[in-house]
């Protein structure tokens, strides 16, 4: 089970040029084979199929809570696409000056179709994702050494969806996926280690190119945010600490074991789009609604929780 | 972002009789179109991509609420076929006596070879989940719509399912996913009555046969299930209590909105099945673990925490 | 456009043995690649796509009056199905006694899921069609060609679907099929014939094994249903009759163009299958709505119009 | 079984500007999940699987003849494709000056490639059509809240492709649909309301945006094109009548049953494509053809015939 | 099994103008449902599953060869697509000038982002190769029918492809394919002759435009590549000759089986592109190989052998 | 470029009990995710896609000659399949008798349907191989440790079709895809130690069971196949060598580079299937093709050459 925030994990800068073909570039990080909908749901599925748990729970616990954080990727992955939808097509309610001309020629039309101008669970060519993503044979050293390669596989499709799309919504969402990302892999890593006695995080990085040449990502390893594995859980999956030991491979700093998520911010509202009647209800009174909260006591000020 | 707990919402019964055809047709309900998944993914993404959720907050909490809870679905039938896959070959190391015989007549070979004897994201034909089957066009009004019809069609599918298995295991399952999928049924029809004044909610059941002529579903009605609505957060979402309100159209009794999630229990450990090498990592020394953890302070119990 | 008939092409028998895996099989001759489905929306749409038919007329509306044909053929396949289904499990309202059961084992999990014990656009394997099955290059030699081997590829399925299921309703079907695809194998060789001088209806049939080998078949060639090639139109498409000339390339016989459709035989009913909730509806007053019929004089006998 | 006319709905406008990416993006309304070949197979194969028709021939009749329409739908967005195809190359015989060097960086390469520069079934992605697009539980009130939605989002996909292209072809053939499409939506709430006495009618429009604002839309109105069912068939079917009554929603005008089809118009001819050799056969002589039609006694000018 | 040689057919020239969208288009050649891979695996599944071979064994044999060829083809088409991508980004180690902002707008992001700007198993429009695509009843008959309209239509495709990518690369192979590709229409024409009687041959060419229409075709048409059917074997299938006898139906030219493969040239080196870390491995110190292959008595020149 | 040889790696017995629900298990190895046809596809593409060739020649050698071999696999699981799927209906002409009956209740209907009791390119669930299968990031390091992956996988799969099929026509051709897809996995582990300096070699074996709990494998293992990489190349690839140096890592043997084939077999003939018309052409007389031949001067007798 889950308890769900109001929270994204890091703050967006709204796009310099909203463009839709680098919306289309991005979703291959979250819909594509080596996307983050594929990490989430290869861990989710391992943590619920896990066999011999209690033999081996540092194990499960580390794939358990990587599994969890996971989920704010996807959801970074998907405001990063709709920061980057939203206003490129001519606003209002009138459909016969053809505000969605501008579709017409981008790479994607399901962005304009099938969504209001946001992300759906589909790569860089509109190709949706597939449970065939995961993988789960039961055999732990098979599943950590795909879990290893698959972390490595999603490195490199952000460093290219990195050098494909210059603005800076897209490149700090990215930055700061390659520093989690970048952790995942050590962390299956480490995870072979000590199952095996090879020093597979010796093998990292993969490709050759650091994350230091990626200045949004240096940015958020300063703040050590390579080096901190979080629950994200109340207070579950604590075993995983024994697996997070010792220093980073690439810098040398010592590893860190974090309760709880990360402290985060609260989710963006995105701008409607009359044009799409998205989200239309336009005659919609949300004052009846306030007055039936505050009969009912709700703060209608909806606060958003911070980290536990 | 999420905090997940290593507990699932309801406790299963052992199968009385593991049947790897039983498991195949319950993955229908995990990853068919109108499978926990999909209610789960469209949820989720239509949080995600809420355009103007500002004026229009209780319709946005709702969503984001019941997708949270769907999380607990997908981890509630994935541990059902998990149990019903356990123990269905013949346990033990040598291949050669075909341990694995029984598995070559089965309906789901996938169960055998792909995964270690346990749930995939795919249905009852083996097919896999596709994010295809998120709907999200923007819309608030027409989303809701498909939620509704969504929800009916898992409900049919649900209904079925409890034909095809009569295995406890299965059925208890089934019958809370009756009772929770009945309870979205409403909040949908609710939210669209609030929108539109239209009476939608006197379109249920759908289909016309009630959840009373499922026994285990009335065990779980007894306790008031189908009329909580959780947020499934540590305290966000709490404007869903603003649709949330008034009776239940099919017995009358009054709704409730509350805070957090479903209570649980542990998440339930599974067998090894040597013969899959799941999880294999047989000479691993647990123990040397548990002295890394002393020393790290960390509770080598694991405490599974409660409800928030 | 299309005017659409409450009539079947012919009276199919009801099964000696409903069978689920019976009728699973039939399935690839609806929604297969060689299935009905293929070669009706393979004419279709070819028909729709014809470019400069006023110079080649003749062969256009032979396209188009085959293509016409196929809507009977896809209907004929999905009776046999339906038919071979109905009563397949247990019939009645109570879900306890787990009325599916038997539906566990079957091939095709489908039909008791997604639908109710009916046909579906899938082929025997449970996969979907697709409109990658359409082939329409716009080089009428070309597409003339494809349609040849697309007949004969169709005619070899049934003829294996004939071998696996013995029931007189599928035979009865897929004798009447292979007489009526018999017929469109000769006519698109023929039209080849006519663009191209090759006496490609030499090369009937293919594969070797005659049509006289199969015993229902036989019975529709003595009413001469491999010699008549219908418009299945109220009055168009005349000119394939200039296509349709000389005589059957296997027994010597005069073709003939008719004008219409075949006469056939009212549309079977259903049974009612309840433990699917199928059709449901059970307080549903029809009185009332023959009382409304009466009043606005619509004949409720509802009578089947016979051919043009 | 169907007669097929060699007409179609409405007189299509030539395109003031041919272009690939409008057909690309019109592809969505022929082959898209809620394309029209969608809501064709949807009613077709429902109407094949209608279980207790006889106790429910309102319902059954309306589902048929809706289904019926359907047809005449999937070939008028084909029209539009192909004439918005038609002389987006240079025309010839010569490869050397490559012709189709446009296409290259057309959206959609398989017009150029797969068809002639005509439509296939596949959607604004160049994804093609699938079976799985077909809904059909048996359950009749499941299976029309199915179709009111599908029509709906049926709905929201014609204003988008709308919006997107200004080409009076494609508009011309959007505001028709968009009227038949609306009523549609009005017939399948209507069927609820006859079946539930919940007033469904009253949630259209979805989105809430009115076909007034299309002004090619309401010109067909204005013909009365959103109040009269067609029976689109002979003389069956008449008893959706009972369905199909009261006033329109909307603006309140009486709605008609009316036995047969629309009158419609000739198909249109397709202008040659040489570079892609479509059709090609450029040496045959129709002339031929037409002796030996003056022989048969077959009308060589190939008469049109109008409504029923 | 095989031997394979680190040969190509024929030498490309380097492209004039290198271009992804261009590339994009080629692809249909190699992934596509009538793309060189379709014709590898239909022709070597045919092979391995030939029912009867030694009663039939020139047929088998023709079969055998004609799909060794085969993979020459994948291989033409997959340098020419390499070639074509080559030098299309910017060239360099730095992600932050964002060398790969081209293919943000390119047609094919798979090329960028899951391969090295290199060929992948997929069509122009980015859907991948299915097994989907082998044809192969077992049926002799219907299998040679097939082989001929799947070269027909593969020859359709090259002839497009050709008219939509004018640079030298693109064309030097098309040349190449579509006159050994003609010869393998002309190949299973001549085997359906010698099985039926009926002279298949004659339909040729199809569509009607000849090879002589493009000038690259005829440089190797001169050079009687056309006429010369390869075993692709040290020493097998030569009763392939037994079928590929007489004269060319289009130059009447007498045919020629030739035992062996053609000549060919080396495989070319493909260069380097540091901005997508392809092939890295930069610290890489190929010396050290040099050294332990001089000690091993290895020729570190790697000389490529000639024909056999 | 490729010489094809009419010989097959290994003989096999027939099957002691042939069936189509083994043959339909064995499936998995030819055509599944981690099948035959992946790994074969997966370095095939990668060798024609390798850049900087020169410079990392030995890497470049050895992707392609395991490429080579695995020619030689996709023929050895389809000729295993094929064998047990030869007899298992009622061989005869006639089809009323319903030869084909046994098929209706068979795991895979289309070894029934789609081919004459033969292998497809699918998996064990009849869902057919893609091209999203090939894994060519064209980074080197990411394709080695892919390519290390995928054969841990396929050796995982490998085991479970052993634990699940007891013949000995499946199992001796498991024993020799396990020894030499170990030795695959051994390659692509040193040539990630060759390039990193990480003992990755130390990983195997994955799963943790020996080839050595494998009778059929031991005698393979006897004759050295577990530590020869061949060439499969009359000539080429021979910088592999410097890859394949050292020891085993499980027995410590010395490892040896072998250039050409192994010797193999000639390829066993396949009974004809005559209810499936397989191949058909029954009074084609092969006399005709002898007395042709002699007067050519080809050896009827086929002669099938040895390694080279």
């Amino acid at each position: 089970m889950i308890l769900r925030m109001d929270r994204v994990a890091i703050d967006l800068p709204k796009p310099k040029n909203p463009s839709p073909n680098d919306a289309a570039a991005i979703q291959e990080l979250l819909g594509g084979k080596f996307g983050e909908l594929s990490t989430l749901m290869n861990y989710t599925m391992q943590s619920f199929n896990f066999r011999g748990r209690n033999r081996l729970r540092p194990f499960y616990d580390l794939i358990a809570c990587i599994g969890a954080e996971e989920y704010s990727h996807i959801e970074m992955v998907s405001y990063a696409i709709n920061l980057l939808l939203t206003g490129t097509t001519k606003r209002g309610h009138d459909p016969v000056p053809a505000p969605l001309s501008n579709a017409t020629d981008a790479r994607n039309s399901y962005h304009f179709i099938a969504s209001g101008q946001t992300a759906l669970p589909m790569d860089s060519m509109g190709n949706f994702w597939t449970g065939q993503n995961v993988f789960n044979s039961g055999n732990m050293k098979l599943d950590l050494l795909h879990n290893f390669f698959l972390e490595c596989g999603a490195r490199a499709n952000k460093m290219r969806a990195y050098e494909m799309v210059s603005d800076p919504t897209a490149r700090t969402m990215i930055g700061y996926l390659l520093v989690r990302g970048g952790l995942h892999v050590v962390a299956y890593a480490r995870a072979l280690e000590k199952l095996t006695g090879v020093e597979v995080t010796k093998l990292v990085p993969v490709p050759e190119l650091s994350n230091d040449a990626f200045p949004e990502a240096v940015q958020f390893q300063k703040q050590g945010l390579h080096l901190k594995l979080f629950s994200f859980s109340p207070g579950d999956y604590q075993q995983a600490a024994q697996i997070w030991t010792g220093t980073h491979p690439e810098d040398g700093q010592p590893l860190e074991f974090v309760n709880g998520a990360i402290e985060g911010v609260p989710a963006p509202d995105l701008d409607e789009e009359p044009q799409l009647n998205a989200p239309g209800a336009e005659g919609f009174d949300p004052q009846m609604f306030m007055d039936v909260a505050k009969r009912m006591g709700i703060n209608p000020n909806h606060p958003s929780k911070g980290q536990f």
